[in-house]
C-alpha cells in the first residue's frame, strides 16, 4: 500500500509520520516547510514516544507525486476547493481517499466532483499542533474513528485499517454518520466558544455558566444526530466528552488557533453544513446557530 | 410636588434636569461629581435644546435631603442593594418611587423591603451618556414609558405624569408588565451582544448573520412576554425596534460602557430574572440564555 499525505501539519504530519515510521511507503505534500523538511527531515514529538523521519518522501506539488492506493487529506476544510486540482495526479481507478477533517459533509461535497472515488472519513481525537517547521507536537490522545463513506472495495478499506493498527495508531471503524456526528459533539461547542469567549477549554469548563452552556450545546448536536437517524449516540456521550476535556491539559482547538493567527475559520463545515443537515429534518440547534452567527461576525 | 433624584447620571441627570429646568422642585443626590456640580452647576447637552442648571439642589447623602413626593431612582440595578439605606430619609407615608431602570423585576424586589411603598417603573428610550463631571450628553430619542406597579393613589401618579408633560418629556402611561417587557425586547439582545462581540449596534445590524440573530433574540423576548400574558406585543414590535436602531447613530448600550469601563454589568436584572420569569411559565429563551452564560463568563 502506497500513501500520499495532503497537508503535512498537526494531523497529516502525525498520522503520516506514524505510518512512515512503521515502514509504510508514504509520500508527503508540503507547502511552507517543504525546503526545511527536505533538508532536515520531520520530527514528531509525541507523548507516546517521539521519533524522527530522516529522509521522508517530500513534494511541493502533487504533479510530481506517484499514484497511490490511499490519499490522506489532512487540510483544513477551508482549503477543500483546492482538492479538484490536487487529487487527480495521485489517483488510479481504485484509490481510497480518507478525509481526516472536522465538520459535516466534506465527503458528499467531494463525491460530486469525483463520482467514482472511494471515500472515507477520519475523525481524530487528538491534541496536537505544528509548533515549528518540520515539527509536530502530539500532546495527548490520538485515536481515530474511520467511517466508510463510499469504498465498495472492502479489501482496500480493511487494508487501510490494518496499516493504521500496524503503525500503532488506535483506530476504530465506525458507521460514517456516527463518526462525523460524534466528533461534532465536541467540535461544535468548543471550537466556536473558545473563539468567541477568547478562552481555552479548561476556562470554559471552570465557569459554571459556560460549563452548563457547553453541555447544552452538546445536547443540541446529539439531538440533531438522533433526529437524522444516527445510532449509538445519546446524552451520556456529552458527559463522556466533558469528562475527557476536563482531563486534558488546557487546550485551544484548531479554530481558536486559526482565529488567533488570522487564518480563515472552518465555519462552513463545522457549523453551517451541520445546521443545514439538521434543518432538513426540521431540527434546530438554537445555541449553535447563535454561535455560528457570532463566528460569521468575527470572520467578517 | 417635590422630587428627589437618586443617581444623577445619564438618565437621572437628564430627566431630573428637565424637571428642574421646567421649574419643578428637584433635589439631586450626587456621588463622584458632587463638589463639581455644587460649584459649577449641571449641564445638559441635548438634541432637543441644551440648558444649564446654575444652582441645583445637590447632596451627597440622602440623610441631608428633605422628604419628597416622588423619588426617581436612576441608579444601575447593580446598586439596588443600596436602596434600603438610601430611601428611608426621603419617604413620607405616600411617597411614590419611580424606578427608571432596565430589566425585569426591580419593583417586586424593592416592594419586599418596603411593603407599603408606592412603586412605578420608568422605561426610557433614550441615547444619552454622562460624558464628564456635571455634564450629560443627550444624543437622541428621550421618551419614557411609565407603568404603575403599586401606586394606589391615582392622583399622585397622574400628577407625576403631568409634571413630565410640563417638563417637555415625551411620556406615556402603559401597563406595568408591558412597559418592562417592551424595553427588554431591545435591551436583552443589544446590551449583551455589543459586549460579547465588542461592537456597536450598527455593526451588529450591518452583518446579515448577527442582524438575523438579534431579530431571533427579540422574538424570544416577545415570546416570553406573550407566554406571561403581556398584551400589545407581537412580532411587529421587533421590526420596529430594529428600524429605530438602524436610524440611530452607532450606539454603545449602557452594559457595553459598563464592561469597557470595568464596572459591574446588569446581568442579574437584564437577563437572569427575565429568564427566571419565563421559566415560571415553562418558556425558554435559548439564545438569550446562552448570552447570559457568555456575560457571566465575562463578568468573572
Amino acid at each position: 500500500m502506497r500513501y500520499a499525505i495532503i497537508g503535512t501539519g498537526a494531523i497529516g504530519g502525525f498520522y503520516g509520520g506514524k505510518l512512515a515510521h512503521a515502514g509504510k511507503e508514504v509520500h508527503f505534500l508540503l507547502h511552507s516547510d517543504y525546503e526545511y523538511v527536505k533538508q532536515h527531515g520531520f520530527q514528531v514529538d509525541s507523548c507516546d514516544g517521539s521519533f524522527h523521519l530522516d529522509a521522508p518522501n517530500v513534494y511541493n506539488n502533487t504533479a510530481d507525486m506517484p499514484q497511490v492506493n490511499v490519499v490522506i487529506v489532512a487540510l483544513k476544510t477551508t482549503q477543500n476547493h483546492l482538492l479538484a486540482q490536487l487529487l487527480p495526479p495521485l489517483l488510479h481507478k481504485d484509490t481510497l481517499v480518507l478525509l481526516i477533517q472536522n465538520g459535516i459533509g466534506p465527503e458528499p461535497e467531494l463525491q460530486k466532483q469525483f463520482p467514482n472515488l472511494y471515500l472515507a472519513a477520519g475523525l481524530a481525537f487528538i491534541c496536537s499542533a505544528k509548533t515549528e517547521p518540520g515539527r509536530v507536537n502530539h500532546q495527548c490522545y490520538g485515536s481515530i474513528n474511520i467511517g466508510n463513506y463510499s469504498c465498495s472495495d472492502k479489501t482496500r478499506f480493511d487494508a487501510l485499517i490494518n496499516d493504521f493498527v500496524e503503525a500503532d495508531i488506535k483506530v476504530a471503524e465506525i458507521e460514517y454518520h456516527e463518526a462525523r456526528w460524534k466528533k461534532a459533539v465536541w467540535n461544535m461547542p468548543f471550537n466556536g466558544m473558545t473563539v468567541v469567549m477568547n478562552a481555552q477549554t479548561n476556562q470554559l469548563l471552570a465557569n459554571p455558566a459556560t460549563m452548563k452552556l457547553i453541555r447544552r450545546q452538546m445536547l443540541e448536536v446529539i439531538g440533531a444526530a438522533q433526529a437524522l437517524g444516527v445510532k449509538n449516540i445519546d446524552e451520556s456521550f456529552a458527559d463522556k466528552m466533558i469528562q475527557n476535556t476536563l482531563e486534558m491539559t488546557p487546550y485551544s482547538p484548531s479554530m481558536k488557533l486559526d482565529y488567533d493567527f488570522h487564518r480563515p475559520m472552518e465555519v462552513e463545515y463545522l457549523y453551517t453544513r451541520a445546521i443545514a443537515e439538521a434543518h432538513k429534518v426540521c431540527y434546530s440547534m438554537p445555541c449553535l446557530e447563535m454561535l455560528e452567527a457570532q463566528l460569521k461576525f468575527l470572520s467578517k
